[in-house]
């Protein structure tokens, strides 16, 4: 993807700055149609789901041209996760009262709570299953929204050592994977519920292996 | 779905012996019949994948008639997905040496290759995502693929219970989640590579939580 075109992935300290932000920063106008576009992909995303998201609607809501948004965004999909983490990203922050079992489980139980009380449940199981046959798409979800979410549990995990309450000899790639795995993993395949006393549990089996001794 | 015309989901003792077992029982011709499309589904789809995979293939190969297995199996993903747990269920099997952490992993370790060797995680991921648009696809999935591999996880968490090894007062369905959710995890997402190592890991980060004292 060519720098400078691309709006870099979100999660990032300024998400809606461009990579070349040399030329694009402090051009507050810009800045603010970009911000509207984001603002409206989300909405319209959580409004009408993924097969009835289209450009014309976030162009007409925002305010900004289709030609502009297609101008900062390579793709439909882009503009939609964008929006989407964006629109989520704000109920799912971390919280930080010096604890990881209780903001890891705050943070977790907020993130079940969404998925299954708003179409963004559905609208991520959309977008991996589309990702199967659609390489450009899986790439976007992975940029646009997990890996920006995973980055902010890591750095979630390194305040945890820096404080000393957990180990430093752990793969927090692992630890990630096996908090938000089963996450995905009952809301594709739908075997159980995604419950609120989910999130204790996943914690607490964790946790042990982890915490500083 | 009508009992006495379904094949039993796999994974029990008996999995060809239909539901209905007192009119199947001591029918060994249907019985091999019934083996022969199972092995040549499970062949068939590891050969060839999910989107090239036939019931006439299947007929073809086993010698069994079409009208017969469509008797037996509601859908063409029921006989995929019956064909592929028995052709990945003998290289899964849990080892008994006594030990959760070693037979978890070695477990782990096996499935995690022919995920990653073999068709079988491509296969895995098509049903999941098909799923998510074909409710009749992805109840098949759950009740002949992921429920079977879970009980036969949930026996193997159990005789560990009984040997005193592990704790009782643990939820089960959430360790299984944490140890196979983010395999499943990493083969839609794509985020990070099915390595070896990730059995150990995956294991020893729930393993002090479940360990008795």
């Amino acid at each position: 993807m060519e720098e400078g075109r691309r709006i870099p992935s979100a999660g990032g300290k300024s998400p809606i700055v461009l990579t070349a932000a040399g030329r694009r920063r402090g051009r507050p106008r810009s800045e603010r149609a970009q911000r509207a576009v984001i603002d409206a992909a989300g909405e319209l995303l959580l409004e009408v789901g993924l097969e009835r998201f289209t450009i014309d609607a976030v162009a007409a809501r925002s305010g900004v041209s289709k030609a502009t948004i297609y101008k900062w965004w390579p793709s439909k999909g882009a503009v939609a996760l964008d929006g989407f983490f964006h629109a989520v990203d704000p109920k799912t922050r971390f919280p930080d009262t010096g604890s990881v079992r209780e903001d890891f489980t705050a943070q977790l139980r907020r993130l079940i709570r969404i998925l299954r009380t708003t179409p963004a449940g559905r609208i991520i199981a959309g977008l991996i299953a589309e990702g199967q046959r659609d390489p450009t798409l899986a790439a976007e979800f992975r940029h646009r929204w997990l890996l920006p979410r995973r980055q902010l549990a890591a750095e979630f995990l390194r305040r945890g050592q820096e404080r000393g309450e957990l180990r430093t000899d752990f793969d927090p790639e692992v630890v990630i994977d096996q908090v938000y795995g089963p996450i995905y993993h009952r809301l594709l395949s739908g075997h159980l519920p995604l419950r609120d006393d989910l999130a204790t549990k996943l914690v607490d089996n964790v946790l042990p292996a982890i915490t500083a001794p």
